[in-house]
């Protein structure tokens, strides 16, 4: 029965992430309506390209969870979800991807110049909505705070994409330097969804910082999640061949746990190949990850920050919301692909 | 005596904003202090670039000639420098430009993917700065006002610069479409520092509203003088060729007058080579613009905005703050280049 309950759940928190998507489409699309063509098309196309909405959806239960009422928070969780929305629009472009979820990108469409005035225009458009508390009766005090959270995170985020492309460049970076770059890259906005929804919501300075840092582990799960399902996953379902990552010179952590913990020989042949120093091997490289258990040492760093985002969640009393915060990190982490 | 005067006054804003300049310079390199190598060295690039800090130098007379301590508001005065300097960043990506006063830009040294993120970096540091304003003792309304200006000429720059883009495409441009691109692309943050500046030093609406229309009239005066020196500049002092615009397509108030008013086959021709269906023939272009008398309409348009923008500190008594701001719209006008 254990087995059918957690169905159960899984298929509830599919259905309430896919209702905050279909909610949240028409908040978003509100913000465009007034553009004239074709500007309203360019600014729509990667708005309705979709995506799980994962960012409100957060955003909204810790409104829910401090006793807030999430309609209040509609604003902020569109303006998490902008702001992500440009982060991919920039980021399809400097990684000079054509394609996301099966549509052309931005840029693929309507070139480099566009691709980065359609982004710069979503991320203004992230603050604009922001302004549209006031209209929700927020007190100031509160729509100020929440203005520092997204500026903050949207510094992080910046930051941590720097690092990123720093390191694609070395093949000696530390775990605690990956942990800092995905903190920021990845982590940063969805601990600020979390502490926006709160703050709208009224929680106190504890919740808030709970909050927050359940978002930070969640969004180190996650990540680590992803870089495990880029060296397992099956290939139809990632959408891209397994190990890809390795080839591209991606840092990820089983390849990082993988370079410090093989041999003197081996190391070195798996640094050339991911500093592109020498053709990328792929059965080799998935026999050292293997030989190291790589994979095995992330699914229990998995583990770890999962457990750390469940326990910041131990302030709160049960609820609807609570219950709902985690199953969603559950259904976040289990994905297959 | 008379020129003995004007002289003595424009002296003393080239000073005004020599000064404003040079104390602006270690504010902005604060925003970027803690940041590690490379990054703090990239994002201190285009900063040292320099340029004049006229937004800043309007900003804080904004704040002095409605009473206010120019002092609290540096964080404003930032923050517009850090936005219209994000601005130049992504407009020479995509304009292709590889030096700016001088110095290469940053997608030259960095590259493409670099510049974005540079760009992106450098937009989220001008609303860092307006935060800012909190330790400096400014009320929560105030900020609150100051960030919604801050976000909406940021929107308006955005589609100023798409509607530059899908312009440039097109050789029937009319004069109003032209006026509010301007507007948007330069008008709006002039616009706005001037209102961010009166918002800051406690201005009436009344107040903030006339700073506000004095700063886009300025704005599209200066953009119509930018228009006129390209085609009338002393080569050297302009550091490009003259009429270069037009050899790029580029839409300027002149070029679109003259298309408006030529002869049947001039208009075609002219046409013909803003849209590069032609070989760019700057003689017969320049021809048509003298025959048409658009420098001339040009220069009217520049008296109008500039008379217009003195006209809104009317409401204003007699103070230095007024005089310089009277003084420095001149500067900026009188240029050569």
């Amino acid at each position: 029965m254990r087995r059918c309950a957690l169905f159960f759940n899984m298929e509830d928190a599919r259905d309430y992430i896919k209702k905050t998507a279909d909610m949240m489409q028409p908040v978003l699309l509100e913000y465009f309506k007034d553009e004239e063509q074709p500007i309203r098309e360019m600014m729509e196309h990667p708005i309705k390209a979709g995506g799980k909405r994962v960012r409100p959806a957060l955003l909204l239960l810790a409104c829910e969870i401090v006793g807030g009422s999430p309609d209040k928070a509609l604003p902020a969780a569109a303006s998490v979800e902008l702001l992500h929305t440009f982060t991919l629009v920039h980021d399809d472009m400097m990684d000079h991807d054509m394609e996301r979820r099966g549509r052309p990108t931005v840029h693929a469409i309507w070139g480099d110049e566009m691709g980065i005035i359609v982004g710069d225009t979503l991320y203004s458009a992230a603050f604009r909505a922001l302004m549209d508390l006031k209209k929700h009766k927020v007190p100031e005090g509160r729509i100020l705070d929440v203005m520092e959270e997204l500026i903050r995170a949207n510094a992080e985020l910046h930051e941590g994409q720097i690092l990123d492309m720093l390191y694609s460049k070395r093949s000696d970076v530390l775990e605690g330097e990956y942990l800092k770059m995905i903190g920021k890259k990845t982590g940063a906005l969805l601990e600020s969804s979390l502490r926006m929804g709160a703050i709208v919501g009224g929680g106190s300075k504890k919740e808030v910082d709970a909050l927050g840092r359940f978002g930070m582990c969640l969004g180190l799960a996650f990540q680590i999640k992803d870089d495990i399902l880029g060296l397992t996953a099956d290939e139809k379902e990632l959408g891209k061949p397994v190990g890809s990552d390795i080839c591209e010179g991606k840092k990820s952590l089983p390849v990082l746990h993988a370079i410090r913990n093989a041999k003197e020989s081996e190391r070195e042949r798996l640094s050339a190949i991911l500093e592109r120093r020498e053709a990328c091997d792929l059965g080799a490289s998935m026999e050292i990850i293997r030989r190291t258990k790589s994979i095995e040492y992330s699914k229990r760093q998995l583990a770890r920050h999962t457990l750390q985002a469940k326990k910041e969640l131990g302030i709160f009393r049960e609820s609807p919301a609570k219950q709902r915060l985690l199953l969603l990190s559950d259904f976040l982490l289990q994905r297959r692909f």
